[in-house]
């Protein structure tokens, strides 16, 4: 049985799951349609999770996939917060707003949140995913016990291998060109930067876990040239972000189908994490930043979120987290189901 | 006729022009088992470069590539290179030795050598590719009056907008993830790090000349996958570093072959302009390295190979221009012909 079946999926396509932009009714259609839906509660509590989860299950009785952040708890630093917020000032100014008082650190992260697991353990998902690490090993183990298919993100081999340790049943190997926060265990190591092909390959030849390759996959073919690379299955995020079902604001949409989208940014700036954005203001405000004035993630992302929401209201688009991929350029803007239907037959078109 | 059949290639495969690595006998043996060998000639003017055609055409009747590099000539500053032959002194000094006491541009741009042109002209290679950005339109419209077709390599969409303006014959998409130097027209623009499959896909779907994909590509699978993202051919240079053709010194092969190539590095410390080597003692050094402290290519280039000479003479090859892609974890010690017989297999496995 192959690993696909086994999770009862059949086409080799994963909808990412993308905190701000994927929803239930698009993890939905996803799932509905043949592929992989997927859900990310990495910014809510087990309370809003279990909305989600319910509000998926009401929608598809196929498998879906949950998605939470196991980044290392933040360590806040008044002295840096505070020089931050005086840093963003005169970017709250262009929009007659000022910096909140103080940052929070807004997301709990999966590490150190028992309820979420309870939660999993009692909605069983059929798919739990990490991303920025691992959770402590019993987490690990009760998940499995309980018969939820564990996937793991890793940037380099020696991620991949941490995860293959700890039990997680298949590695998505995301490549540099994936849009979003990069998955690296440690943001402050340096980061080799390897794409998405040539990570597949390297993990393909070393692991003996399923590969999900993950990065700049906007199109059949480009899924059936990733299976000949060797991985089961492609994980695409920025494919969806103009879907129907899609929670992206109009701004988001009309970056993605704007110039910046062949110059997207890795950022920290943003959040707190090294990210793949769009290219907008705030990548622009980014370029001068050094890494070290930038708060822990999730704490600076309390401040992005301010200055996104203070140009909002000046109906300016350009400080949102425009999370994006290197295949930006070839966003499409169809309902999940269609674009599920149209990467199908690119495929069998292109293996034909 | 095929785009490769019209140059009289058989297999979809290029050797890389690989100044220091790529000889005469490997760009003979790759072309005469049926795909097409480079020689790069960016590195010695019209008279070696003299030389190296009429040898690679003693060994072969084939097709073949000669590389010539298009940068912008260098713009020397007496301070800026005194000031780099300072911060490179502890170094030199690591092995006893003192840094030269100036630099020089050790290789002439093609832009500016009508030299090579003539050469070019009298010898007629079947294939002239441009590499850093194109020479005057005259000189692009005399090679190809003389019936010689030409690449050229593009980063990004613009670069390869520009190139086929200008009549190139087919377009190097060369991803990030690729060894040496990065062949950005203009290297303080700002990067889009775009990997080899989503360049590749962005500019399949764009343009409608042949496109070639270079960047971390290995094997036989891997070709096969470039080939269903729409690619012409594959041109692969890390593959054949450890080649028995291949110029490549002891120092070189060892560390290819060593964890270093897990972590390759995208640095301008060495030559002056970015290219990607594998993780040495020089691209260390490199981390500290404000870029506008490097003097410009190739006059850093100067600095860094009597770096390089003078870490040898002590036995120490942590200095090399280690030009590696991220590949490198998969390259294998066979002969160049060999290596062709095997990623032909290869293919054909994969596409079975």
């Amino acid at each position: 049985m192959t690993f696909l079946a086994k999770l009862d999926v059949k086409l080799p396509i994963i909808q990412a799951p993308m905190v701000g932009v994927s929803t239930p009714a698009m993890a939905a259609a996803v799932s509905n349609a043949g592929a992989l839906g997927s859900i990310g509660v990495g910014a809510v509590d087990a309370k809003g999770a279990r909305e989600m989860i319910l509000a998926t299950k009401q929608l598809t009785d196929k498998s879906f996939n949950v998605n939470v952040f196991c980044h290392k708890p933040a360590i806040a630093n008044a002295q840096r917060e505070s020089a931050w917020l005086s840093r963003l000032k005169p970017e709250f100014a262009k929009f007659g707003a000022e910096p909140p008082g103080k940052l929070q650190e807004i997301y709990k992260s999966f590490v150190e949140d028992d309820a979420m697991l309870d939660l999993f353990l009692e909605t069983r998902p059929k798919v739990v995913s990490f991303h920025f690490g691992l959770p402590l090993q019993i987490k690990v183990d009760r998940l499995k016990d309980a018969g939820i298919v564990l996937f793991g993100s890793a940037t380099n081999l020696d991620e991949a291998k941490q995860l293959v340790d700890a039990g997680v049943d298949a590695v998505v190997a995301q490549g540099y060109e994936a849009g979003g926060h990069r998955g690296m265990f440690e943001p402050t190591q340096s980061d080799d930067c390897l794409s998405a092909a040539a990570l597949t390959r390297v993990l393909v030849s070393t692991l003996t876990v399923p590969v999900i390759a993950a990065g700049g996959i906007m199109d059949g073919a480009t899924i059936a040239a990733y299976l000949k690379l060797g991985a089961v299955a492609c994980q695409l995020g920025t494919a969806f972000i103009d879907c129907a079902e899609s929670s992206a604001d109009k701004y988001f949409r009309a970056t993605l189908h704007s110039d910046a989208a062949f110059h997207t940014v890795m950022t920290p700036v943003i959040s707190g994490r090294p990210a793949r954005c769009l290219a907008n203001s705030f990548t622009a405000f980014g370029a001068d930043v050094d890494p070290s004035e930038i708060p822990d993630y999730p704490i600076a992302y309390d401040a992005g979120k301010s200055l996104n929401a203070a140009a909002k209201n000046a109906d300016q688009g350009g400080y949102g987290a425009q999370w994006a991929g290197q295949g930006a350029p070839l966003a499409r803007s169809l309902p999940a189901a269609e674009l599920i239907a149209q990467l199908q037959r690119e495929i069998d078109e292109t293996i034909r």
